[in-house]
C-alpha cells in the first residue's frame, strides 16, 4: 500500500493523506476508470473538493483484483469508510452483482460488491453508470437547486432516469425511465429492443448516422450537427425531424411523470446544443395541458459518473451515520 | 347536532357513538356524497369497518355549509380528530383549494378546506377525486400487498396515478399520470386538450359512443361492449382498436414508470372486463424488454373514493400522532 499513484493521472494524492475518513467513488468506463475521493464528513449540497482525482486504464482480464488494487492505491493510508462503484450495464444494484456488462465482458455474474467488501473491508455499493450520472447531474449539475429531475443521454443509446431528492426512482423492477423506447411512430423502423418505431431508431446516434449517411453525407452524428449548424438543409432536415421525435417523448415524459426539470446529456447533446435546443422549442409550441418544466444541457460532462459515485457514498456514508440504535422505552 | 342522519341511506350511526376518537371520508360526487366514518386508531392494513357509512345529495347552491351540516350530523356527539373530503376536479391539496370542479361549478376557487376547518374546528383535507380512488384500491382493492400501483380510470376521461406505499405521486406540478393524453396515433384525431391522436381520443367513452353510432350500433359503450361478447364483428372491431391503443399505453407506462401493478377501473373497466382482458393480453403479446406487471381490474367499485379519503385521514392522522416535538440535547 502506498499513497503514491504513478499510473494515474491528473491526480492531487500527494497533497493529502493521513488520519483522515474518506470515501471513495468509482467509474468503472469501456476503457479508463476514474476516482474520486473526498473526506467522509463533506457536504452534499455541492461536489467536495477531492482529495484525490485520476484515471487508470480499466483492468479487463481479472477486474475485481485490479479494481481492488486501485482502490488499495488511491486510498493510501486514509481510512476507507464506504466504496462505490459505477458500471457500464445492468447492475442488481440491492445485492451489487453486475448482471451483465457489454464493455466489460469478465465483470458479466459477478458479485464485485461482495468481493470488494471482502478484500478492502468496507461497505462496497455498485450502481448503474446511468443512474450515478443522473444523480449527479440532478444534484449537482443542470438539476442543481431542484428536487424532481429527469436526465437522459443520449448517445448510441438513450437512457434516463428520474431522480427525486438525489435517488433515482427505479421502478418496482429497476426498469423505469426507458424513454428510448416508447413508440413515436407506430409504422416506424425496428428497433434493437424488437419493437418498432421506438425514439431510439430516430434519435439514436447509429440511426442518425444512417439517415445522414443515406442522404449523402460525410462523417457520423457529429458532422450532421455541423452541417446543420451551417444551415445545410439535408441536415436540417434529419435534426428537425430527431428533435420532433425527442419533444413528443418529451410531452409524453410531462404528461406521464411531470418532472420539474429535464436535463439531457450525452454525445448528441454536446455543446453548442442544438438538438436539445430544437426539441426545447417544439416541446413549447405543441405543449397544451402539459406543464413544461426548463429542458437544460447537462454541464457535468464525462465525470457526471464518477461525481455521481461520490455522491451516493456520501448519501449512504451520512444514512448510516444517523441510523442510531433504537431505545426501548 | 344529532347522531342521527335520518336522510342518508345505507346508514349504521344509530349503533354507536358516545365518546369515541373518529376520523371521517367524504367522498363529495357530482349527484351525490358519500361518507365513511371510521375509529382515529384503525389500523390501515386493511378497510376498517365503518362506524357509519352513508349518501346523501350533493349541497350545490351552499356546498361548504351543506357539506359541513353533513360533517355535523355523522360525526353525532363522538370526538372528529380529522376529516378528508375527496373533489371531482382540480384540487390544489397543499392548500385544500377547490381549483375548478365541472359538476360543482359553486365550489370553483373555494378555499373549502379552510373553510371547513374554521366551521368545525379540525384538521380538514381536500384531495382530487381520482387520487382518493387510486390509494384506496392501490392499498385496499386489486393492488393490495403491492408496494407500487399504477391505477387507471377509464371513463369518460382517462385518469391515472401512482401511487407508492398508497400515496399518489403527482409530479413536480401535481400533474402526473395523464395516461390519457399520451399521443397513440400521431395522425389521429383531434383530443379536448388540444392535441391529436391522445389515448382519449380511442378509448375514451364518447370516442368508443361516437364509433359504434357511426358503424350503426344502437346505445352507447355498455351496448357495445354486449356485442362484443356476443361475437358481433362491428363491436369486436372497436373495442379490439380501443384495447390495442390501451395496450399500447400500457406498454409506455411499463418503459417509462415500470409499476408493480396495473389497476383499471371506471366505467369501461366493469365486470365482465373484456376491455381489460384484451389489452392485457395484447401488451403481453407485443412485450419484449418490457417488465410487465400484472394488469387487473379495480375491485372497489363506487365507493373507491370514498375509502381513499377515510384511507389518507388514517394515514395523516397517524404520521401526526408520530410527529412528537425534538428534544435538544
Ligand atoms: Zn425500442
Ligand atoms: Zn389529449
Amino acid at each position: 500500500m502506498t499513497a503514491l499513484a504513478s499510473d494515474t493521472t491528473r491526480d492531487s494524492d500527494a497533497a493529502t493523506g493521513g488520519d483522515v475518513s474518506v470515501v471513495l467513488g468509482i467509474d468503472v468506463g469501456g476503457s479508463s476508470v476514474k476516482h474520486l475521493l473526498a473526506r467522509s464528513d463533506s457536504s452534499t449540497a455541492r461536489p467536495p473538493t477531492p482529495l484525490a482525482r485520476g484515471r487508470n486504464a480499466t483492468p479487463t482480464s481479472s477486474p475485481a483484483n485490479g479494481l481492488a488494487e486501485i482502490v488499495e492505491r488511491v486510498r493510501g493510508d486514509r481510512t476507507l469508510t464506504r466504496l462505490v462503484l459505477s458500471i457500464p450495464g445492468i447492475v442488481d444494484e440491492q445485492n451489487g452483482v453486475v448482471v451483465r456488462s457489454a464493455n466489460i465482458p469478465a465483470l458479466d455474474g459477478t458479485p464485485l460488491g461482495r468481493q470488494l467488501a471482502d478484500a478492502l473491508g468496507v461497505p462496497v455499493d455498485v450502481i448503474n453508470d446511468g443512474h450515478a450520472a443522473a444523480v449527479a447531474e440532478a444534484s449537482w449539475g443542470a438539476g442543481a437547486g431542484i428536487d424532481d429531475v429527469f436526465v437522459l443521454a443520449l448517445g448510441t443509446g438513450i437512457a434516463g432516469a428520474h431522480v427525486i431528492d438525489g435517488r433515482v426512482v427505479s421502478g418496482a423492477h429497476g426498469s423505469a425511465g426507458e424513454l428510448g423506447h416508447i413508440t413515436i411512430d407506430p409504422n416506424g423502423r425496428d428497433c434493437s429492443c424488437g419493437r418498432r418505431g421506438c425514439l431510439e431508431t430516430i434519435i439514436g446516434a447509429p440511426a442518425l448516422h444512417a439517415a445522414w449517411a443515406d442522404a449523402g453525407g460525410k462523417g457520423g452524428p457529429e458532422e450532421l450537427l455541423e452541417a446543420f449548424a451551417s444551415g445545410d438543409g439535408t441536415a436540417t432536415a434529419i435534426v428537425r425531424r430527431a428533435a420532433s421525435a425527442l419533444a413528443e417523448a418529451l410531452l409524453t415524459l410531462c404528461a406521464l411523470v411531470d418532472p420539474g426539470a429535464i436535463v439531457i446529456g450525452g454525445g448528441l447533446a454536446q455543446a453548442p446544443h442544438h438538438l436539445v435546443m430544437l426539441a426545447e422549442r417544439y416541446v413549447r409550441e405543441r405543449a397544451t395541458f402539459h406543464r413544461v418544466p426548463p429542458i437544460v444541457p447537462a454541464t457535468l460532462g464525462g465525470w457526471a459518473g464518477a461525481n455521481g459515485t461520490v455522491l451516493t457514498a456520501l448519501l449512504r456514508q451520512h444514512a448510516a451515520a444517523h441510523r442510531t440504535p433504537r431505545t426501548v422505552a
